[in-house]
């Protein structure tokens, strides 16, 4: 399949990049930094990849239509945690009513957990150890409720765990709207688990209209 | 003020210029068809008014940014109803952070009614008569939803009654989320009455981040 994939050079962008390459897709990689494309491509089959240095913000429909999927891996700073809306409200706007599949990368915050089934960004609210973060989180919750509100696009959200960090894939650890912590009692998923849940759910869709989640077991 | 009117020469949009013109705003009118706007312009003040032929979906921020109010009336045909959240969500990623006041009228689907207060749009959904235009409210929802997100935008919602049509003004029956009935029974909102009541919130907000609504008394 054709698959473009919006902050490629990121943790999570780049462990997508190199899984949909090993399974043979044709990959353009879309960042801002030529320098860090220039990173991602080295060593890797230039027919099977293309690199595109580009604000996503500037992306056209042109730039994106030739893809089967496309996949939102952008991060914002946390004082523009907003962006994380703006774009995702910019890439359904564009693909209204078409054959595209768009994924979108969302946070652990949007995740409900305990007894009560709070979500969990007001747990993290409560923590002041991510106050500096908080908003990325909340726009990533507001991502979500924008979503859920879209029924002519073909979308589908990614949530990983508590501790989403850099790391090769492990065994996957699946669910649904609930956070998940594996038999340790330890709730993380690494960009490489994040990437192999991905392509699964690219190549034999299982979640339409709907978020998942992804932990390492 | 100077106040920009996007869908100036529809039911809405008329009215609304017409009323800040009276209040001796500066009107920017936007629509589609230079003809609808030159009809509108016939007979008003050139100082005053501006008329600018542009779809709503190509303005840019630059066309926007000298405004103190943009209202977004603009109005879909029932089978693009998704292009009312669509001009939302670019007018907001448009003036994040920024101090423009963006004024957006919703339709009376996402107000609540009855005992148990639900929303409006369910009673809707059940009645034959308005299948042919149910993703309108369905839709209007969804941008309700989307704007209550919204945190570093000075946003305003305004819905009418059940029955929103052309008119002038009445007195006003002033409500925030609940469907409103007059004295007699019924819930209706002419395009006058709706003018008067976002004139008098642009010149003296009482509402902030919220959606408030509007009736015929």
């Amino acid at each position: 399949m054709k698959i473009t994939i919006i902050g490629a050079t990121g943790m999570a962008g780049k462990e997508l990049t190199s899984e949909a390459l090993k399974r043979g897709h044709s990959v353009t990689a879309i960042g801002r930094s030529s320098e860090k494309l220039a990173k991602l491509a080295a060593g890797k089959d230039s027919q099977q990849l293309k690199t595109v240095a580009k604000d996503a913000f500037a992306l056209t429909k042109a730039d994106l239509a030739d893809s089967d999927v496309i996949v939102d891996a952008f991060a914002s700073s946390p004082d523009q945690a907003y962006l994380h809306v703006d774009l995702a409200t910019k890439l359904i706007a564009m693909f209204r009513g078409a054959k595209q599949r768009l994924v979108f990368i969302l946070g652990a915050g949007s995740l409900k957990t305990g007894e009560d089934h709070h979500l969990f960004v007001h747990d993290m609210e409560k923590n002041p150890k991510v106050q500096a973060i908080i908003e990325v989180p909340r726009n990533q919750f507001a991502e979500l409720t924008f979503l859920r509100t879209v029924k002519n696009v073909d979308w589908v959200g990614v949530s990983p765990s508590i501790n989403f960090h850099p790391g090769a894939a492990t065994e996957l650890l699946l669910g649904k709207d609930e956070l998940l912590f594996n038999d340790k009692g330890v709730s993380e998923t690494s960009a490489g688990t994040m990437a192999v849940a991905i392509l699964n759910e690219i190549e034999k869709p299982q979640h339409q209209k709907e978020r998942f989640t992804v932990a390492d077991r």
